[in-house]
């Protein structure tokens, strides 16, 4: 323990305003993940906040220097990681118990550039069989525009343990 | 500062072995971007290793707990960040000097759940055109078995800045 | 000419209904094609017709036993014949004076078996840019169940001659 | 059946050369398939000859004006046809007996525009399992030059009847 806080303060010393904020951010993600908020470290991480309704799922997350890619935006593969959640909520929430679906296809349109600080992510089923789920899913800026545009296929699978 | 190792020591407390392992990590891949071994704080947190020859690039990533779904496997969407780094690494070599490559479609079919403890990741050109580049990628295990087969389309924009 | 006609009939005297009725319905596709019905000879073979609107493509297409696969079913590739129609037409509806819109990318979700006699296709514009354009589309029964949904890409090039 | 010569004589009088083209075509392959070289009218009509070997499926189809879109190059929805039944006939000829795969997602990336007059098409398995399977497709110029790129996923059912 002492190990890694030596190690933080040294990262500390020698960081950037950057650096300091996605260590701030990470460390402050992990206790809330212990509190409970989030199901897992990747989620917590990307501090992903999802509102499951009846027939739609939704997810906000903020965008911060952990996420960029080398030219500053958002990387493709973490608007992957918030479709590929926001439609795999959706499908879990449609199967039976001691069922689980899990994504057998991600398609996606990247469409526009982020401009504003929070991604919000909207899915919503295309058709529920009795062995695959057809889901819809979009990266939208706080006003609506669209970011990007995804379908993805889920096969229902029993759960383990 | 002083609130932030106070934050750690908190969190170290009351961590599990994994929640400890989580952090080790990241504070071990933060110092390694600090020295300049990783870009973007992304490739860093991943621990994305990227090999670019001529016509391939090849990236390995270990599995750790923070890049598990619910399920205790990869996540989709991490994987989806493997292969669009991968696939537009590549794309982005084989642009002119002053010019970008940016993902404008990702198709992932996801093939089967990782049984070995590092993600290898390989890319190649289908198609270099004046505007667009399309690439191929794949998700393998240490032993060549195929994870995930992907496609991709980049697009060819001026660099700004 | 006779060489033909002697054919027909040779073909006729041997055919079965379904064999009657599918080349009974190429000649009298095109009939209309020469009539000025339709713009290509695909179009008349299978009877697409369009509907063109501010934001909005329509398509209907009667199933008949031209287009069946072995299983009965209209073939994976004439919905995606359909689908690239009735998308592409949108899409070139968008382009200025003397450009065109080419399909790049055509990703489609077989949701449903079509249970009716005809197939009804609808697009619309997700993204128009000034190089690229993404359309969503659809085919769905008379009803308005959805058979079939997909996306895709168009890149925007001058036309020649 | 009187109806149907004059028909076709009415048609050919006031036909181009293309018109007569098509229709010679069509009535060939018609013949061809009563004399059993095709399984479906869609087949004879595009004249898509297969072979299947143990691990790979080809195809050639040749490029007449019945598969030309609006710009005179054979239809996207075509060379879906053709990757649908290229990729579809191997995912077939490695079910069970009793079953069969149908395709539950087709992704295509369109390369570059013919200039041959014949397209070959090639597939290979990518995953076989015990629900489903997914194939990679390719479209070809006689030389080997690629024209299209394309994954499928299929999905194992029992056959009726």
């Amino acid at each position: 323990m002492e190990h890694l806080t030596n190690l933080l303060q040294n990262i500390l010393q020698k960081g950037s305003d950057e650096d300091i904020q996605v260590i701030t951010d990470f460390l402050a993600n992990m206790e809330k993940k212990q509190q409970g908020d989030f199901s897992t470290y990747l989620s917590a991480a990307l501090h992903m906040e999802r509102q499951l309704e009846h027939d739609r799922c939704t997810i906000e997350m903020p965008i911060t220097p952990l996420i960029h890619n080398t030219g500053k935006n958002p990387h493709g593969g973490i608007l992957a990681t918030l479709l590929d959640t926001v439609m795999g909520t959706l499908a879990n929430s449609k199967c039976d118990e001691g069922f689980a679906a899990v994504t057998t296809n991600l398609n996606i349109h990247y469409l526009s550039v982020a401009t504003e600080q929070t991604l919000r992510a909207e899915s919503k089923i295309l058709r529920k069989g009795k062995h695959t789920i057809v889901v819809e899913g979009y990266v939208l800026e706080p006003d609506g525009r669209l970011l990007a545009s995804s379908t993805a296929s889920f096969f229902i699978i029993p759960k383990f343990g």
